[in-house]
């Protein structure tokens, strides 16, 4: 089946469970003001590399609160999470260096591993385990990726087991923490503040702007000594366009309204929590949700979409992941919450999801 | 030496000569607006994937115009550049298929290169026999990639000759139009409209929204077939958020400004052209410039820094190449025109940039 674009308009009336927006910030009045604000005052553009012209006084500021947010000594903003999770791997993957990846890893996680000079090996899925015997295996440097939530079944990554695994074999630990930060740790500091692994000296983050700050790009986070040698070394830093004032300065609005609002993080989780409760109450094959990602099986490849359609048709946005772009075969619907979401959204979302249902998807009675 | 950030505030006193906004638009009020009030009617943020909720009608409308501006029938709008070079050469660059590249070309489209799961053969610069040779030697599907203008001396690609060695070889050509758009062709239609290649059912070009548009973002240009195949196959498409509405809001209002105000392109040529009537005039080793980048030759390598710097000291922010971000292993000062810059800061440019040359950087008396 071919994929097409479907241009939404500004006032769409579908109920959206489809998107990454997981704060209900990307058009909250005080982020839209601050996106606004920040061209008005820095211009449409940041105009070059972040080497040359492109880093303003406000990407500086994004990144000391990033950084200070979620733990860690130093930040550096890119263009988008892709381009963010090319520069880690690519920067700290370098010849002779071993990347053990996850095998459920993101497709931009996947691709920093291609495009890095070092040698990779793809583990099972969630597996310490693995990662110990192939990071024992290699008597260079090495380090291990993972993402911290995973995008389409929202699973969790084992990061204290992977962290310890890796402080025992001395290599560095990089985490995509795309679908965690504004859902997990307190305050929504993200999953390694919550598995205690910020600002370890061994431990690199890397986020997106563009899901629960409401905005776009994407940073790393780590150590100042490893952003340093980014800065020095990461392509798609070197080589692209500064993030646009206006995403960085809707990203800190986002952020500190986060700040001011630390129950946000909590909301979200509930509303995940409150949508896998009726789905499974329907009989759906759905995933218990670690963060604010919800995953529901159709009973064979190639039916999601269909299902998906038919939400379309009554109302309502899903995602919708099947071959190739899952590594499982499995195809699936994929739900998102949202903290600004109420019970009677969430009532009539998974209605619609279970009415058009396709046989098979419910377990047997 | 380290490289490292320089956070520049909105109201720099430096005279800016470093920066890639060409038609000086980033901060033009009707392209600050026009970003602003895209915030203010989408959101700060796309809030998903092209493919699920990251396409708006306002990116839609932006692909239609920026296609039909440059000639082409359709166009695929990206967060970046970077990422437009990579979709369009992952896309088409599939295994089994030859890409044929210049040695010469931009860090994006040699990472566009090594991602794609073609075959790779870097050919010496501008050379169409070279790449007629490598492409007739090569029996299954094939393409050239070239820089139309090239970042680092700004010189323009032989696009005709190298148009001409595609068709007789049956390849497509794909050309990164990032330093052309808005400078070149009529109105500033880009490089493939300047010669005669936009439209064609080969030709495939990649263009910025963050150089002459004032912005960010990218997009890839070409026949509506080739578009298709990349919604489907472009992993930088498939796995990012879309492109902030702020900024396709503000490379929107950037194109449509163009439109109405062509003359802009010529004044920003002919801005390059006293540039380096002036550098030229002082002794300087300094190229002839196709477009709007003007390079000028250090001596030796390691001292375009230490010039760059004292530029700086004196007011004026200039570009520095140095290896290894340049091929040749040349180190340069990099100057770009832009097309609101006066006499009196041409004079000042210029003179700044002499009296601070190192010694052995004019030609001998």
């Amino acid at each position: 089946m071919t994929r097409r674009l479907r241009p939404r308009p500004a006032d769409s009336p579908l109920l959206d469970l489809a998107g990454n927006d997981y704060l209900g910030l990307a058009r909250h009045p005080e982020v839209v003001a601050a996106a606004r604000g920040a061209a008005a005052r820095w211009g449409a553009g940041s105009t070059g590399s972040r080497l040359v012209t492109g880093t303003t006084e406000l990407h500086a500021e994004l990144e000391a609160e990033l950084a200070a947010f979620c733990g860690f000594e130093a930040a550096l903003v890119l263009a988008s999470g892709y381009a963010a999770n090319l520069a880690a791997l690519t920067a700290l993957g370098e010849a002779g260096t071993l990347i053990v990846s996850d095998a459920g890893n993101h497709a931009s996680l996947i691709d920093g591993c291609r495009l890095a000079r070092a040698e990779v090996a793809v583990v099972p899925h969630a597996d310490p385990e693995a990662f110990r015997k192939e990071l024992s295996a290699h008597p260079g440097p090495a380090l291990a990726v993972t993402d911290a939530v995973f995008s389409v079944d929202g699973d969790i990554a084992p990061l204290r087991d992977l962290s310890a695994v890796c402080r025992a074999a001395g290599a560095a630990l990089v985490v995509d923490d795309a679908h965690g930060l504004g859902v997990l740790g307190e305050g929504g500091r993200g999953t390694p503040a919550a598995a205690g692994l910020a600002g370890q000296p061994d431990v690199v983050a890397t986020v997106t702007l563009s899901k629960s700050l409401g905005s776009q790009g994407g940073a790393v986070l780590g150590p100042a000594r490893v952003i340093r040698h980014l800065v020095n070394a990461a392509r798609t830093l070197i080589f692209d366009t500064g993030l646009a004032p206006a995403a960085a300065g809707g990203a800190l609005g986002a952020l500190r309204l986060l700040r001011r609002e630390p129950e946000r993080p909590a909301r979200v989780r509930a509303v995940a929590t409150g949508l896998h409760g009726r789905l499974a109450a329907a009989g759906l094959d759905v995933t218990r949700p670690d963060a604010a990602v919800i995953s529901v099986r159709a009973p064979a490849p190639g039916e999601a979409s269909a299902w998906a359609e038919r939400c379309r048709e009554e109302g309502l946005a899903v995602g919708c992941f099947r071959p190739p772009s899952v590594p499982d075969g499995i195809s699936r619907l994929r739900l998102t919450a949202r903290a600004d979401l109420t019970e009677a959204d969430l009532d009539t979302a998974a209605g619609t999801v279970a009415r058009t249902a396709p046989p098979g998807a419910r377990h047997p009675a």
